[in-house]
């Protein structure tokens, strides 16, 4: 299977890695808008392209990875590249999902080809989890908690501030709800009640630390219905302490039938959210590229896909080791 | 969709409590290799049938469970009746997977039906858990643990020992090997390190206790290789201790993908491992009447399964409210 590149920020620099791992597929090249001259830290052995060479690579290229962001890039490029190319993003702006579907799935019918979209652990592996979960235990309660993790646009919402050279916004799950939820709890949460946030801020010199911390705790939606700690830290030490940028949480539903109670929980602990969400972006490319085979057009999500088309195995094999 | 039981214990009796938390599941009734009336505690409204009944119903069901064992009923009963029924079974006796699924597809297809095998946990949603993980980290190690939980067929093995009455025998996880596989270390390790096993026996009033210990722990493959435990209870201290059927465990994976760690987990704490299993076995029920309504035939797991057809939402709404 060929797969290439579109968009060669951190979530494309982790197909890169995770294509490595998989034998089964090629990675023939990264196409990029930027100039390829100015990218840094290129892969060996992967070339770069101009993006305006994409549709002359079009019968090269089994699966596309979309690697855009999902704010500006993933809403224009799916429906427009899902015309020519079998593709997969990992659109992630959950309101806005239902919209993207119908406009990728008029696009690759209309082409003849197969979307996969919104790619990833959430949505991804944590939308699956909610429905195994909710399938076996109609009758319970779904509990998702994000964190350890960094956030990237409440990180970005930091750095906008005046007096902010640069900023990392953690999320981080209230422990005491996770532990009432893990032990079969229900109760009703706010994701204020089930989060807090920490921030670390590289601060300008002249900076009013007290309006900072302020202007970030009083922040509507991102930062207001938070219990929020803000640090300040110098250059040295965020490059040191938070470079990375980790994530995971864990989706738990409890539920109750007859007299007794069940809990089911899928948790992620992940070194980089970029490097895994890359890992599951490939199996999906593998599944697209199976299911175009046996006709399929349209768009599709992770929940429509079988889960044995996203493994290397054969069917025998699987049932064999794994099942 | 129209349901119905074939076999009668604590898996059928889990399914028509699971019935009832799906409104868009109707169990039209219960078929039985017993006399109907030496059946005790029987559900209202949920007629009982002999089984020599069920033939004449064929027209009356979508799907029929089979709630038998694995040892000895479901091997010859799901081959047979995938012939004139869509079925959906529990087998869980994972090396004799691949021979069972090929008597199954074989009469299914030879019928025009459509079955799906090994539902549950572990084969199921386990599986599930292990497919995907490794789909996500093609290098890594996955480890299953299971317990704290009562095992069936370990409690069967202590009963036929000489000079006891009944007994119970738990598997509980390693706490020491879990929590390092959670922490993402991946060492080798046998069953037995990862596993201990605790019995509560019933002796008969005579009856040799040492001789008891030593023949449980000396057991080849159910207690041999593992630290186990034997304590002696009264019939009163069973009854009112050891009555449930908890089950449960984790299934983890680690991975490394350049330079960070990846771990995965799926957890289960089941206060009743046959009501749990139900569930699972309805949702299943769901996605072969819907799969069968495409045109399929012939033998299926969970594997093969999108997961949307598990649910009783529609796409849109998946999409909307869960992806």
């Amino acid at each position: 299977m060929r797969i290439a590149i579109f968009g060669f920020g951190n979530l494309g620099r982790g197909v890169v890695e995770a294509a490595k791992q998989n034998p089964d597929v090629r990675l023939i090249g990264i196409f990029s808008r930027r100039d390829p001259e100015k990218i840094g830290a290129k892969p060996v052995d992967i070339p770069i392209y101009p993006a305006t060479l994409l549709e002359r690579a079009k019968h090269d290229i089994d699966v596309l990875l979309l690697c855009g962001g999902s704010a500006v890039d993933l809403p224009e490029q799916t429906p427009t590249l899902a015309r020519d190319f079998n593709v997969v993003d990992s659109f992630d702006t959950h309101a806005k999902i239902p919209t993207h579907f119908r406009a990728v799935d008029a696009a690759a019918r209309a082409g003849g080809h197969l979307a996969l979209i919104s790619a990833g652990w959430d949505p991804g592996l944590f939308s699956l989890a909610r429905l195994y979960a909710a399938a076996a235990l109609p009758q319970g309660k779904s509990y998702t908690f994000w964190g350890r993790g960094v956030s990237e646009g409440h990180s970005d919402a930091v750095r906008r501030l005046p007096g902010v050279l640069d900023a990392r916004a953690y999320t981080l799950p209230n422990e005491a709800a996770l532990d009432a939820v893990r032990g079969g709890e229900t109760p009703q949460l706010t994701a204020g009640q089930m989060h807090r946030r920490v921030c670390f801020v590289i601060a300008a010199p002249n900076a009013d630390r007290g309006e900072i911390v302020r202007r970030i705790r009083e922040m509507p939606a991102y930062f207001a219905d938070y219990d929020t700690e803000v640090n300040f830290v110098t250059e040295t030490e965020m490059a040191r302490d938070h470079a990375a940028l980790p994530h995971g949480g864990s989706v738990i539903r409890s539920g109750r039938r007859g007299v007794h109670r069940h809990t089911v929980e899928f948790s992620l602990r992940l070194g980089s959210n970029p490097e895994f969400t890359a890992g599951v972006l490939v199996a999906c490319a593998r599944a697209v590229h199976r299911m175009r085979a046996r006709g399929e057009v349209g768009c599709r999500t992770l929940l429509d896909v079988a889960p044995a088309d996203l493994s290397p195995q054969s069917a025998d094999e699987l049932r064999r080791t794994l099942l």
